[in-house]
């Protein structure tokens, strides 16, 4: 697998071609950015730890039937995945109120919601990643009905899946995001990451944040909480 | 029908008790308010506009198969209606990008959507009634699926009904807000009101704001505009 040419560099990610059409090389950084790009700043190491989870959640996954674009850990902060085309959407899904659902609503963080909330914000930086609905979705063709069907489902699928694994090392999983992107077939799969920048993680005995909170609040301790959920995770499974 | 203690005073209305358990009286005032109130005024006579305006629409509905609030005008700013448990959202259905939605989706004002678009605001002041999605509803326990379905379906054909009966007199429905209610008997129907403080409407030939957006946005002529509106329906329908 050779590396070619950047493709984009994203505010966590750079992503890079490869010798093969439908592959692409993607490589965590250390930058953290919160409030749409207005906060910057850097966690130590956070692109070792992400890529090391993102694929181990990933891997997790697909033995639950989910399709992901995981193919192969290259080093400690790449990892070959395949290429697809992003669907411009964040898709959110919520246990407990946090964040700026806690805003939206009402509801202090930490409440824990009767039903499981699904929320999509349209991925556009200029917009600020406003929240939309169905039919906004619809009417900027962003994805059909059938395609957004198949959306849902698997990030209840998701959400179940890694619910219940974090339980097992005491890990609450308040909410996350996630990005599905098509395959050159058309085939709609998970994409981008599953780490503490994407979701929130709590401990489940203390309520301790072990996730980018601590950066976005200014809480100290980042690096080892990022640190603490790959050990967690790691030192559980061997 | 007697007159009894207010029961509420809105923005737009106050709502009397009556001597019948299940109806109230809705008394239309002038006082027009914008942005969760922060801007106050009032425009002349609209009260009566709108009184009229919204018991056209609502018997026009009824004709159509949509279950109203509205049972009796009294006179010209007070109409008798069932009493219901409101349901606290905001229902909007868009033909065409304007206001919130244009800046949410970066959208010029007057572009026509694709796809028809409903949203839901939650009816909630103190937290500037903020839009939610299904799920959120859920979780609120506002209402349920099978209650949410029904409120979609009848919002659409409310919208086929009004853009219909307005392009007979050259008005473009660009949008509009309605509120259901569910009357003792557990039935949902139509209430609160549909005139030129809940819908955009503008004139066909000319694209002439014929809406509260002159008042929202002072572009004058706010009395003439609500007037030509109730002129253009209620000369044609005679
Ligand atoms: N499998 C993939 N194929 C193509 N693009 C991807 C894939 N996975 C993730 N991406 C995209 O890579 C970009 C870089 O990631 P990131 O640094 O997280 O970007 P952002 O600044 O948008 O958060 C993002 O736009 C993301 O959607
Ligand atoms: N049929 C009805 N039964 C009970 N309440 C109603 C009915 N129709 C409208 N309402 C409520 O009457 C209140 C007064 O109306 P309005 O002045 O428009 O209030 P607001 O300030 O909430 O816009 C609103 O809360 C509205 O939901
Ligand atoms: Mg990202
Ligand atoms: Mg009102």
């Amino acid at each position: 697998m050779e590396k070619k040419a950047l493709l984009y560099e994203g505010k966590a990610k750079k992503v890079y071609m490869t010798d093969e059409e439908n592959k692409l090389i993607v490589s965590y950084k250390d930058d953290a950015t919160a409030f749409n790009g207005a906060k910057k700043g850097v966690i130590e190491a956070k692109g070792i730890v992400n890529n090391r989870l993102s694929n181990y959640f990933m891997k997790m996954l697909e033995t639950k039937g989910i399709p992901t674009h995981f193919i192969e850990e290259l080093n400690d902060r790449e990892t070959v995945v395949e290429k697809v085309t992003i669907i411009p959407l964040e898709v959110i899904v919520r246990n407990f109120a946090a964040g700026s659902l806690s805003k939206r609503l009402g509801l202090e963080e930490g409440t824990r919601l009767n039903k499981t909330v699904l929320e999509y914000s349209y991925k556009n930086d200029e917009l600020g990643d406003p929240m939309i609905n169905d039919y906004h979705i619809f009417a900027l063709d962003i994805a059909t009905k059938e395609e957004l069907d198949m959306i849902e489902a698997y990030a209840f699928r998701i959400n179940e899946a890694l619910t219940a694994h974090l339980e097992e090392v005491n890990i609450e999983l308040i909410d996350f995001k996630v990005e599905f992107g098509k395959t050159s077939k058309g085939q709609i799969i998970l994409a981008d990451e599953i780490s503490p920048d994407t979701c929130r993680f709590w401990d489940a005995i203390t309520n301790k944040k072990l996730d980018k909170d601590r950066f976005r609040r200014n809480l100290g301790d980042v690096e080892d909480a990022y640190q603490e959920v790959m050990n967690r995770l790691l030192v559980h499974d061997n």
